[in-house]
């Protein structure tokens, strides 16, 4: 997921309800049942992974990749018996890591050469390239924004090193990151602002480890574009470590590169509501994926739980009286254009969304979900959660659904996101460890159940979710 | 861990308590806020764990590893800061591996060569071993033992396949293998009764791949010994198709054996209570681990945090009221001879032992505890619980503490095992995948906090813990 933003809540989260199961749900414990036999038997949604990430492994938004990505969603959803399946047009932008990001640390005579230390890093998108010979300056490390500028001059002509660790020390891991990604989206930009000439981040990983990790940044108009990569968080230590005794200079080489934007699209099919079937619920993940890896936990996960969520409904005969909709957006990590023209091509169609869904938290066993429902609408999702406890959801706690469903959310459909657990998440993140090897089969899938279980019981309860309030 | 008998509890548990927290545990809050922060911080389980599989990575009873393994952990108990470390004798059997465990099946011929199909397998323990040319006999195969029986005499002289998988629709593994391990620990025995002169049993995993998972078998007084192994669960299908088209003749050569019991030792450390020194809280896993990897997770995880629970809690400087003793118990793999030891050395001083704490099902994320402790003694086991459910901690329900606590819980001893999640376990369990690259450093470490969140308040509160009935 793309998370830029800061994401802040407690582990745990509200608890469900004090025990008690209002008397119209327990009639779903019979299908949640068996959702959950047939889900755990077959174990699908790790195929459909395993399918994903040896079609289209790297799928960065733009690239041949992201097309195949698409094509693979497409045979994917009408494997899954799905109707209406469709392509949804959007633009999209397309930036090319290229194959050079070195940074070399000059020797005691202040050159580079074939001997210098090298420290791992890769470019974060859409970083601007160095020239061909590389940018060459003094290193200057902070840890936030504010010591930055508390320099002053004294950054000017330099490369800005952004030392500041994700908290480890936080049992929530995405509280962590919300608390030092602002380094990762603003350092190019705010080490422009100073006059620095680069910007080098340390990774967003509590690991300590040789894997650079990427991820998004952007520029400010009116601001120089500067490059930028994340560093190892090993490779942070050590040029900290160096730092400590003398002043460093460092060759900074990139030849990334930003295309002019290319067409793409929203992948979408449906299970056609039985007596409702105006009525839409919205489940997704995002099918781009950053392209150091396979994208199998971000958000390769996502797409095979939402895919195989449905499925499962549909296979085993179950009807809901409204219409699942399985999205798979496109761009979701550097752009969310899919997710913006999805809301925009389907306004006239958000007052009969119903709830959108997601899943990008990747595919560890499940902890509970996280709603901007409205507190009404919190009761009924809490009450079918419950249905869920046996399989380790304990609770719904109010929050944001993420980041492809935002757009509906500020539409005023409620939004709803899978947690699953995430001490892991951080270890895998936008780096080389992103492979299918990371995901266990019956974590993903317990995952894809407690999706689908949330999605058949609001789907066919007589009672519509209420609306949220729009333009939050 | 060891876990043949039936183990079967629903994945979630008992919910804890409506929240509520009992207003004499709320000066808990920040001394586990501390632990948590700390824990999480400086991870030192995944440290302890890395350290242990480097020094004594094959450490079955009596091998030299096992011995190495005595040594390490009275050096790290001695480095965490314990006082009074000890080893205490225990007797314990000798079982060797050996280096040969072929399964080869029959041409039409019914001959081997060098090139019959051969399947993956390995000896169960203490299995004995074939003549050195091997036993070649038709397989025949079963689901139970009442399948068996039903043959009658028509298994004579045959090598009995006993190929009951785990049910993988159960959302409790632990219940899925409750019901499957009879025919690993019983197979021979129930092979022999009908005349057969060997058990081949499908492996103890839900997982369809390549590696044979060994565990613990037993014979029987006056039936005869033969010989015993798994195999993978692909070769179990491999087996079972082959047996669908036509008779299989196969061959089966192991060359393992019994040696002479040897001398061990449970390792023993202490944190001597401030107030009430002479009640005891004893935290422990077992050091011994069968052979086909390093047992990290079963149960180098366990050992691993049993040290650094009591470590966190005297590197904060807490100092609990009642004394914390780690026990690192030899030989709970096959033959729970230090458990009794302990047991029956200590059994003057069970009466002050006030809990027993094991951890043995995995260095997971956090789920709960599972208690045998009284009515009144959950209670408050549970408002400990609630302290930690910020971390995932979402029930104590009733059961069993472990193996190793068992023989001080059938003396009245209050036990309580920490359960992390489930999914996991049996794709490592007992195979060649039990390595320290399965364990997440952030999930180990959740599970030394909870049990040091867990220790600390039964340790340190006013009351102490009721008793619970005796020889249950």
């Amino acid at each position: 997921m793309l998370a830029k933003g800061v994401v802040c809540a407690c582990l745990a989260g509200a608890a469900l309800a004090p025990a008690r199961t209002p008397s119209d749900l327990s009639a779903y414990r019979e299908p949640l049942e068996r959702i959950l036999r047939e889900g755990l038997r077959t174990c699908t949604a790790h195929e459909l992974l395993l399918d994903l990430c040896r079609t289209a492994p790297h799928r960065l938004s733009g690239s041949s990749g992201a097309a195949d990505a698409v094509k693979w969603a497409k045979q994917a959803l009408e494997r899954a018996g799905l109707e209406n399946v469709r392509l949804e047009p959007c633009s999209v932008p397309f930036w090319e890591r290229g194959s050079t990001a070195e940074l070399a640390l000059a020797g005691a005579d202040g050159s580079v050469s074939a001997a210098s230390e090298r420290l791992a890093i890769a470019a974060l998108g859409p970083s601007v390239p160095t020239p061909v010979e590389g940018l060459t300056a003094e290193v200057v490390e902070v840890h936030d924004f504010e010591e930055l500028r508390a320099l002053g001059d004294s950054a000017r002509g330099k490369i800005v090193f952004f030392n500041r660790s994700m908290d480890a020390s936080l049992a929530d891991t995405f509280e962590a990151y919300g608390k030092a990604v602002d380094q990762r989206w603003g350092g190019a930009r705010e080490a422009a602002k100073a006059g620095g000439i680069a910007a080098i981040v340390r990774s967003m990983t509590t690991r300590l480890d040789d894997l650079p990790h990427t991820g998004s940044m952007g520029y400010e108009e009116g601001v120089p574009k500067v490059p930028a990569v994340a560093i190892s968080t090993h490779g942070a230590e050590r040029l900290a470590a160096r730092l400590k005794k003398a002043p460093v200079r460092a060759r900074l080489r990139l030849d990334c590169r930003q295309h002019e934007d290319q067409p793409s699209f929203n992948v979408v099919g449906e299970l056609p509501g039985s007596e409702l079937a105006s009525e839409v619920l919205v489940v997704g993940g995002h099918l781009d994926a950053w392209d150091l890896a396979e994208g199998a936990t971000d958000d390769g996960a996502g797409c095979a739980q939402s895919i195989e969520a449905v499925r499962l409904i549909k296979a085993l005969g179950l009807k809901p009286k409204r219409t699942l909709r399985v999205v798979l957006f496109m761009n979701e990590e550097n752009g969310l254009r899919g997710a913006k023209a999805y809301a925009e091509s389907h306004k006239d169609e958000l007052e009969q969304h119903v709830l959108a869904m997601e899943s990008d938290r990747g595919g560890f066993t499940p902890r509970g979900f996280e709603s901007d429902a409205s507190p009404e609408g919190l009761e009924l999702l809490r009450a079918a959660a419950e249905l869920l406890s046996p399989i380790g959801i304990g609770f719904v706690r109010p929050g944001s659904g993420g980041a492809d469903v935002g757009p509906l959310g500020r539409a005023g459909v409620p939004t709803i996101g899978y947690v699953p657990d995430c001490q892991r998440y951080f270890d895998i993140h936008h780096c080389e460890r992103d492979t299918v090897a990371q995901v266990s089969p019956r974590e993903l899938e317990l995952g894809a159940i407690s999706m689908a279980g949330m999605l058949y019981v609001v789907a066919d309860v007589p009672e519509r979710l209420p609306r949220a309030a729009a333009s939050k």
